[in-house]
């Protein structure tokens, strides 16, 4: 059973940024913070922090706040952050790269086991102290090393194939970088993480739009 | 004045997704749904929809359902997807060069016009048609050209004195990749449009997780 089977999507959905925003804290030597405090840094509500952190049996004490730490290894449990989900990238292009190069899966939970491609210019090639394997080799890969996640970075056309393909050898969680909607394509039972960011520059260009019509 | 005054942040961080599922139905062809046909493929329920456009004066008709182009048309309208807003990438490493190479700046609103980087090893080099400039002509640069909006792709310790020197060059928009919270940094009246991958892998973690549990 989960854990948290009441927990709305949308408070969990902010608990990465408890999180990140506790990690900034605690490397600032910060020990404790009231939910005020807490609010004013994260640009939340005192009582939306009270009301989510609740959700998860509360940790703060009434006039001392939340300790710094304790919260943070809190919800650092909960996020499994510390877990070790085995997960590979699929494209080897700049954004593959560019993942695989910057992302600190470690410390989200995750453990970065294979990066592969269908191009055989870079296939074969070092990268981060990684080889780029040919995609033929996933099924084997894929039996033995048993990763659970994929992270997609590939031409969209690719996607549907190759999403059909990853399911049957057992990887159900996707982090979704292209911009098909995988839910449509796969099972229920699929996860899927999407990276959208085409809709972050849409949101972007509202804003600026907004703020420049604001100013006439 | 801004158009939609009383439009909230969380219903227009809605559009680009009716946007971009408007787009896929147009061009399969699809001439117009109802919002319960529209609910199914996008996965929001009928009634919030319905709310969410009628922020925006509605658009459907009872009985008939929405005109999916006219509907596009109008929230890419809202959205200003076919503005020009003058966009720079800062960092020419693998991050900003899948963004370079990859994000469809042209059909969010905005048109991209200048990479820069500090590294000589990239100085100078072209990408994508497009040549990689030493950050040190950025001033003449925004003199010239007067870009809105910066795309950062800099390594954390970089970001404070970047993101003030891009402000006081006139860039007053960001769409921040790096992990530093512009928003404590800089004065209430600068965008910022935060892409936080690591929040969205640490969303993931939890909900492999959580099935993972369930499953037990």
């Amino acid at each position: 059973m989960a854990k948290y089977p009441d927990v709305s999507p949308l408070v969990m959905r902010r608990l990465p940024r408890y999180y990140r925003c506790l990690t900034e804290l605690e490397s600032n030597g910060t020990h404790r913070i009231s939910s005020r405090e807490f609010a004013e840094i994260i640009g939340f509500t005192a009582s939306q922090i009270r009301q989510d952190l609740n959700c998860f049996g509360g940790f703060g004490q009434q006039g001392y706040g939340y300790n710094v730490s304790t919260l943070r290894g809190e919800l650092g449990r909960i996020l499994s952050v510390e877990g070790q989900l085995p997960a590979i990238i699929i494209g080897a292009g700049n954004l593959g790269l560019a993942l695989a190069n910057h992302v600190d899966f470690e410390h989200c939970g995750f453990r970065f086991v294979g990066l592969f491609d269908i191009n055989p210019a870079v296939i074969g090639k070092e990268i981060n102290g990684r080889v780029v394997c040919d995609i033929a080799s996933l099924p084997a890969f894929c039996r033995e090393r048993k990763p659970l996640v994929a992270v997609l970075c590939v031409p969209p056309a690719a996607v549907p194939g190759l999403a059909r393909r990853l399911v049957e050898l057992g990887v159900e969680s996707f982090w979704n970088f292209t911009q098909v909607d995988l839910s449509n394509l796969l099972h229920d039972t699929v996860l899927v993480e999407d990276v959208q960011l085409g809709d972050s520059l849409m949101t972007l260009s509202y804003r600026v739009n907004e703020r420049l019509d604001g100013s006439k």
